[in-house]
């Protein structure tokens, strides 16, 4: 049996803009994972009389429900009592799980407000959904053939009850599944991908191939629905070659967080350290790096060296260098490439140094001008970028540290640089 | 009159899970900030039949619908088409935007390819919002008392569309403002906020107060509708003051962007620079204070000591302090925050070392033991952290950066560390 899903988000903060909608990420994924298709998305407000109506549209659409936020400790949680309401049942204190939440406010040193209370009140009937990661227990009943779950709203604590309470209530009720696959580009746009994907694109039904923009890289997602997994693999395989085979070494990988965490696999994978220098960026590829659990067996540290006398004493960066060719230029990107790895010991390291914005500099250099480096002791290359005002501080220091992935990535693999 | 405008995102990849509807949450601020009330938002797919039932749900119950997504160039982008079919629109193509897509290519050194075409595509009679920041134009026409918005769906495009044509469009719609202002808060949890706060939240409803939780801080959120701005702040300013005082110095600031915004700001004022070694936040705390324009006028650079090498090479960590006390101690955070501020010759520096996980160390230090130090030359002082295994690496490494800016702060201003 196809079973159909609709996200009901509750919370007037989601429709005055003060938070995004991460909840339904979270269970969308974990919904296609276990092939049930969802067709809707709401939101509405801590507002029982509009959360009603979106229950009553939701349940002549879907066969389950899945609401998210309300079942906090202040006034204005209401999910569960208006879900009750329209659903005809009613609330039940429980004891037990009163005391689950007092000692969890005692396991991290604080004492239970007293509005914490009504977290403790549950539908008759339901099946609890107690929450290890903070207070408000979630549930989940069957009425009219229609499934209704209840999640808490902070992500954190949503993303941790869906997949190991609600995933596992959920999953008795599917057969099929649907896989996807996603192959994740660098260095190529999505129209130009799209252009040449387009008959695939067009025309599959199962599987099907799609594109998507995303920060500074896009991806192709290839998806099949089967009976099992080993089928919708089988699916899979060749549209996945196809891929790679049309678009060529701009693929980085398939179902791969990040560029970085293909490069760190890499190194790993060859026994090699990294270390990065980082002026414009400042700290953001040491940051991505140590992201990855584990980023100690590869990375060693770096130097965010955000002004000149930090390039000289860290670096040792020449300071004529820097006062005859100025601070972003090829020499001093590859001098803070070379001194950040005799600094911190590693086989290779990389540099940036750039202008990320508001401001250009003296030499005429304008902003989004970026210098990347990398040198691996035996040389070293270093690959100018325009990456151009108009798109912001943010994307220029983004798109600077995926070039070093690429950068690296490419050294690694021996592609063309 | 009041307006009330519904939000409608079109895209599977958003039921899929690939994406969070970040759109949503950027031009519900913005309505918020124009006094327009948002009681939905809606998530469809790429399908025409759903796109039109959502439609007619939404035409009955707002006046102003906003669509974002589906105005791009592949052939599942159909918004416009179902658009214009549900409120009996032709489109016509236009030349003259054909020509600025191209050039928007041949700018960023592209060739156009032909697919894009349809985006010059737009509803008769429409008005058109050309987008400077990517290919595809908006638009917006009004039919039987409802103005319908089309704007491009990749969160960038959308955003700046909003600010800079849908927003003007809308304007002359309204009346009256909204005005907010939000109390950020560190050192407090969600629950105790809002038991000391929870008259004013629960009697007040102009103005009102709402709590919210974020990673690792809270907010409260002061809201007054009024005829004119002046007015609302009129309301809003009694009222914010109350929350200061009931608070106390846990709230770090109104209306900034973040707690490295205000310590940014207050070593401006006081013409102090800052420099950073962090161990297991691998970069963040350089991350976040250059994510700010402007950062080179304080923050100087740092070390990302990621080995016990680099804490001794860069910073001169001495050897035997690192043998004997371990890197995760009180002396060596020390050790690393005075080793920065000489390396870096800033005026302050900070330090983090800690475990964040999946490990802990093989002195019984579990994971969530970070020490955070602080070197101001005539003095320096260390908090230890024990901020807990259950959260995860990203938790516990924002989490130390928080107390390294609520330590910068607290000593800034003389308040009790």
């Amino acid at each position: 049996m196809n079973h159909t899903a609709e996200l009901i988000a509750v919370g007037t903060e989601l429709l005055l803009g003060n938070i995004a909608n991460l909840d339904a990420q979270i269970i969308s994924q974990g919904l296609s994972a276990l092939g049930i298709t969802v067709h809707y998305h709401t939101v509405v407000g801590d507002n029982p009389q509009r959360l009603a109506d979106a229950l009553d549209v939701a349940r002549k659409r879907a066969d389950i429900i899945i609401t998210t936020g309300g079942l906090g400790p202040t006034y204005d949680d209401l999910t569960k009592q208006t879900i009750c309401q329209a659903f005809g049942r009613e609330l039940q204190f429980h004891p037990d799980i009163l005391e689950t939440i007092r000692a969890y406010f005692a396991r991290t040193g604080r004492t239970m407000p007293e509005n914490n209370r009504q977290q403790a009140m549950l539908p008759v009937g339901c099946t609890i959904f107690d929450n290890p990661v903070g207070t408000a227990p979630g549930c989940a009943f069957c009425e009219d053939g229609v499934h209704v779950l209840m999640l808490p709203g902070p992500p954190r604590e949503c993303r941790y009850m869906f997949e190991h309470k609600a995933v596992p209530y959920l999953a008795f009720l599917t057969d099929g599944v649907i896989v996807s696959h996603e192959i994740r580009i660098f260095g190529m746009g999505e129209s130009h991908v799209e252009a040449r994907l387009r008959e695939a694109m067009t025309t599959l039904t199962n599987p099907t191939l799609a594109p998507y923009a995303k920060e500074n890289e896009c991806m192709v997602r290839a998806t099949a629905k089967a009976p099992d997994r080993a089928a919708a693999e089988e699916m899979l395989r060749p549209l996945v070659e196809q891929v790679r085979e049309t678009l060529g070494d701009v693929v980085y990988g398939v179902d791969v967080g990040s560029l970085e965490e293909v490069v760190s696999g890499l190194l790993r994978e060859r026994g090699l350290t990294l270390s990065a220098a980082e002026s414009c960026t400042g700290g953001l590829i040491a940051k991505r790096l140590t992201d990855l659990p584990g980023a100690s067996q590869v990375f060693r540290g770096g130097v965010v060296s955000y002004t000149n006398e930090v390039k000289t004493a860290a670096l040792g960066v020449p300071e004529d260098l820097l006062a005859e060719r100025g601070a972003v230029s090829e020499p001093v990107a590859l001098a803070m490439a070379a001194g950040c790895r005799r600094l911190c010991g590693s086989d290779l390291a990389v540099s940036v140094t750039g202008l990320a914005g508001p401001e250009g500099d003296d030499r005429g250099n304008a902003v989004g001008t970026v210098f990347v480096a990398l040198d691996w002791g035996d040389g070293a290359l270093c690959r100018r970028l325009d990456l151009g005002p108009g798109r912001g501080r943010e994307h220029i220091r983004n798109a600077a540290a995926q070039h070093v992935f690429d950068l690296l990535r490419r050294r690694l693999l021996g592609l063309p640089v």
